[in-house]
């Protein structure tokens, strides 16, 4: 959701065409179109795979839908430590093999353009949902009290997710995906040593196993809200780390130090705004980084997703400002 | 919000005989009521105004009013420049005389029992709301779609909300609070240079002026989301910065020093698990701020609003546990 989506008139064809959002996502070719749109409009430097976060959940068996103007819901939810130990096992190799193949297929059409990024929820961030039953109107108040009454519950479905995760990110790279990125997009409604407990340790166990299985292959880890523990995520063993807005980049470069690659971190409202302040805000970013040095790199991207209001010739006044600034960086 | 709530019967009782929750804020005698409700049960050591931040823009003529279950809505909203030139010249003083009015009684009725802290939601976070016409949904995209492309529009307001908030904290002093916190509820939500142009100047400013006016009485700023930026805070001048349960006392004492009080940070989630985890957790922020200090302090609360689903029993749990933890830490 960084770069396809509602906004683009050639996405809402290709969604008409699939008849809804989740229809897409399980569409391999039609995924592929879609990714690829974004790239053959604006000329950006890598893909990200079209899908949703929540893709495993539904593997899992929870029955993932979406709701006009709700977010997404699933028919079941795990309420017990009964609902984890009966979740299915299940080979995410296989039952999200149409994200596989929608991997294999876009990186036989970009045929080598740019690099293709894929992509997976962290484990706290779909247990989250997987709680919860959909999304949350009051920041997951009740997965939240349940850290704090039922926490054995909350870690053994972490744990699982974990596994699953692992797969299916292993599954992704070996269908072609040249950088993974893990979005914990709730990791920041967690209480700091919370953090570390529900979230870090799953991310890092992951980042692990990745690195064993396929240590050429970058791994981003963002977590939203997540900006002041920057180190800890560093210490994950990741090799890029995704910021949101609220950060300053040349803060935290000064910290992370050549340990990752920062990624980030325009707030998606410019892109809302007028020309002139979007060139000015891209390059506050840029600069904030300042010139690129060997081992130490960073990747321009919005601080979050773009939204659906954003005016597509904005979007080319990003890429063409980012562009700019970072040639004036590098002179 | 950090006290008195619907999660109490005896607020509810008080509610009913108001008719509703803004004619309760309006009603000085009830107002005081309901203050007074969480230190007759708990035996708390300060007592918080009952009130909303949204009373100020009330006052500048909005109309505020409660939608069930959708938060707070305005029956005008602010979209031009002509909105902010015809917003009346309105002496906070009297216009809000019904809050001097409930300050003044509740120090009465408290007869130094305990102190009284006052407050008001902070510019930024006013700002939001005029702007928006009520609460959002999607954190404030449109208002911070504006900072990028109409920042004199959201600055000109947040100036006439600036002198307003003055006014209105140098009123309740004069009423008798002894403390004044500044809550700015969205300030999170701001990138990390908008912070400070459209968030921390107006705060330090307030901070100034009050300092100015009322050397003797504390400050406290409280910015949800802003852990990262508590040394900025801190520059504002304010004796205490409010702190939300995402950051680490530990580590933020060793930023800040001796320069400010820090209050806070449990997640308000844990009220709602088992008294084992409350008295743990508890603990836990009262050993990570340390030992007290001569001139260094810690003010625990909540690091944000209590939930309305909060058992009562849970509440007297933490209040044994924070008083059992210092009693532990003191020795």
């Amino acid at each position: 959701m960084r770069q396809a989506g509602r906004y683009l008139p050639e996405y809402n064809a290709t969604r008409k065409k699939a008849g809804n959002f989740l229809a897409l996502c399980k569409n391999p070719e039609l995924a592929c179109e879609v990714t690829l749109q974004p790239i053959d409009r604006y000329g950006l430097d890598a893909a990200i795979l079209f899908s949703d976060i929540l893709t495993i959940p539904d593997a899992f068996g929870l029955g993932l839908h979406f709701v006009e103007g709700e977010g997404p819901r699933f028919h079941k939810k795990i309420e017990s430590e009964a609902d984890v130990a009966t979740l299915p096992s299940v080979q995410m190799a296989e039952a999200l093999s149409y994200v596989g193949d929608a991997v294999a297929l876009i990186r036989k059409t970009l045929n080598g353009r740019v690099p293709l990024i894929g992509f997976s929820g962290s484990p706290w961030t779909l247990a989250c949902y997987m709680l919860s039953g959909g999304s949350s109107s009051d920041d997951f108040l009740m997965v939240r009290k349940w850290i704090y009454s039922r926490p054995e519950l909350v870690l053994t479905l972490i744990d699982r997710i974990q596994g699953a995760v692992i797969d299916y990110c292993d599954m992704q790279v070996k269908a072609g995906a040249q950088t993974i990125m893990l979005f914990d997009s709730w990791g920041g409604l967690l209480a700091d040593r919370a953090f570390d407990r529900f979230s870090l340790a799953s991310l890092k166990t992951i980042v692990g196993a990745l690195k064993q299985r396929h240590p050429a292959t970058p791994v981003i880890v963002f977590v939203k809200g997540g900006g002041q523990w920057a180190e800890r995520i560093a210490s994950t063993g990741c090799d890029g780390i995704g910021l949101d807005w609220t950060t300053d980049l040349s803060a935290m470069r000064s910290k992370i130090g050549s340990r990752c690659t920062l990624q980030g971190n325009l707030d998606p409202a410019v892109l809302l705004g007028a020309p002139k302040h979007i060139e000015a805000e891209a390059t506050k970013v840029v600069d904030s980084f300042g010139r690129l040095e060997s081992g130490v790199g960073h990747v321009f991207n919005l601080g979050h997703g773009i939204s659906q209001f954003t005016p597509i010739d904005n979007v080319s006044c990003l890429v063409e400002a980012v562009a700019k600034a970072s040639r004036n960086q590098a002179r």
